[in-house]
């Protein structure tokens, strides 16, 4: 908070950062945060603005700059104002700091401070070059747009996002272990689109034992997709020398433990920003009860088995005040969406312990049910 | 099918029967169907429409009739389009056919007959006074939009809605039994408004012994709704003599018996059209095994406990393809809600045995999601 300027921000980048906090909400959860920015015309107008789409594209800045190339904008003597601290590391897309300076833009007003060692010094990058820099700005409402992907930078793991395939009665196979298939092949198709975008799969040894799966990203004509996830399986027993998961192409690895956060410390140490955990429900229930899990998608499919696998196992909880509560999360489409027959529907961690006698109902859930299609 | 008569419907007609099928959506379903009514004027043009809301409001037909009043629409030399034929019999709010015929409405086309004896006769009741009646226009999209309504007619049963309220994971109390309250305020409200409305609420002895619920409809403050539902338990155990359910009020009613259908077949020979199953699982299960649910409601907390007491139990599934398959149900309100922090999902039982390996996502489910606020 080098940069911040109590009362130094105009009524124009007030606005202009709430609907950048808003833009921000375009974009998925994932290995990287949610930004949204927003540029202003020397005159206070709205100009352009922009988000970050997920590991691998274009940061908010470098989102909204290149809008106004598009659209002819010259952003001479602009103010950018953004939800986080413009990068200073040439990544994937290239160091913001850079790019803002060579549109010519004079002022940029962010809401926190990127908290990445390599990552720091934008701000600075940008002081230097003559640009006025402001921080500080509805920084709680930013910290709190990113809260678990702060937690997962900050404890030095991965970003974990869980998906749940299940029936209305929670269940993930009947009786006889069939499980193929309980989600409509959108969902499939939304799953699978996710595998192709994060650095790891992760299931159980048991999961391996039972269904043998591939664990790829695949299209809709089961071809592999680009890119393909490091596929994880965490246990004390031994993967099958024939189990499919371990493929050819030596993106498996062998996670030798019953322990979420040491699964995911070795995750961390090979790279992976963006785990997802596909089951079973042991593992399921130790990342859920470990307070380790930062997104949960569910995939509800309008049909009921009334027996079966339940998606859940023992959380540890025997008491409903114990419960644990999640927020409805409009970040990436929307907390609840159509895929086909099912619903998708999108959680983050609750907040703060709820009071269940009164519970406020909180403004996302409000807004949070869109049109899927 | 009297008065069917092949191509004998102008386009306009057609037009208007689409909208007054969308329009019988606005009710909640029960006792009676869902009905929507269009009026056209002599020039084919729409003049206004009109739906029923529920058992013991007006009929669509009268409520189209009471906007044109409002409206100071004249009717004379009107068309009235409705989606089932028009009552002959003056119950709690008086006969169509009558209405109509005051209102000075000359041509009458509707999609079904009114499948009630009593009620049976509305079309001859028409026609006598001079009324021109065509039926049969989209009569498949009318019996369809209505389908579990005609069956229980036919069988002679109450329509059968239950309410689940739920975790994520499907459970509806912790392992220590606890369970007031999973829903939230708002969903909680919802179902007390639905007892208000329903003729009987039904759980089984075993919800009696453990939870010696009162089954009254109240308000947010606890205070007695002025219409109360029949208080019906089922199952072979002894109602004890000092349990609430009893209440004072004589609205109780203990059926000696452990088959949905028999239980359904009791309650009707007391008046019953529409009865609330509540509950316990065991309850549940056997009116979904049985067929006998017409609607199924479910209180979606954003909650895990892991463990603890199931929505459901057996159902007699053992595996995938086997699984009860719902519809997403757009009719009163719309098939996806939030109320407060919950979602509201609403369903009806699935058209047909769908294929697994290649679902065609419904119609339905697509424009199903809406806004809840």
């Amino acid at each position: 908070m080098l940069f911040r300027r109590a009362g130094a921000f105009s009524e124009a980048e007030v606005t202009a950062m709430d609907a950048a906090l808003q833009a921000a909400l375009g974009g998925p959860r994932g290995a990287n945060p949610l930004v949204g920015a927003v540029v202003l015309g020397p005159d206070g107008r709205h100009l352009v603005s922009g988000f970050h789409r997920g590991a691998g594209t274009a940061h908010a800045e470098a989102d909204a700059i290149k809008q106004a190339r598009l659209q002819g904008i010259n952003l001479e003597g602009a103010t950018m104002v953004v939800t986080l601290e413009p990068c200073n590391h040439a990544g994937r897309t290239g160091p913001c700091s850079q790019a803002i300076i060579d549109a010519g833009i004079t002022r940029v007003v962010y809401a926190v401070d990127d908290p990445h060692d390599p990552a720091a010094g934008g701000a600075r990058t940008l002081t230097a070059a003559g640009v006025d820099v402001a921080a500080g700005l509805a920084a709680g409402e930013a910290a709190e747009l990113n809260r678990e992907w702060f937690d997962a930078v900050a404890a030095k793991r991965p970003f974990v996002t869980v998906h749940i395939a299940q029936t209305l009665d929670s269940r993930i196979a009947a009786v006889d272990g069939t499980s193929q298939w309980i989600s409509s092949p959108e969902s499939l198709r939304d799953n699978h689109g996710l595998r192709g975008l994060i650095d790891a799969i992760l299931v159980g040894t048991e999961t391996v034992l039972v269904d043998n799966p591939r664990l790829t990203a695949r299209d809709p004509d089961g071809a592999l997709a680009a890119s393909q996830p490091l596929r994880a399986v965490m246990g004390l027993r031994e993967v099958p020398a024939d189990a499919t998961v371990r493929g050819t192409d030596g993106r498996f690895i062998h996670l030798p433990t019953r322990d979420p956060a040491e699964a995911l410390s070795l995750l961390f140490a090979e790279g992976a920003r963006h785990v997802m955990v596909e089951g079973g429900s042991r593992i399921l229930g130790a990342f859920l009860a470990a307070g380790l899990v930062d997104e949960l998608i569910v995939y509800l499919a309008p049909t009921l088995l009334g027996s079966g696998t339940p998606a859940l196992r023992d959380l540890g909880i025997t008491t409903l005040a114990d419960a644990q509560h999640w927020d409805w999360d409009d970040a990436g489409g929307g907390a609840v969406r159509s895929l086909g027959r099912d619903l998708r529907l999108h959680l983050r961690p609750g907040r703060t312990t709820e009071n269940h006698e009164n519970p406020t109902p909180g403004k996302d859930a409000a807004g949070s049910v869109t049109g899927g299609h």
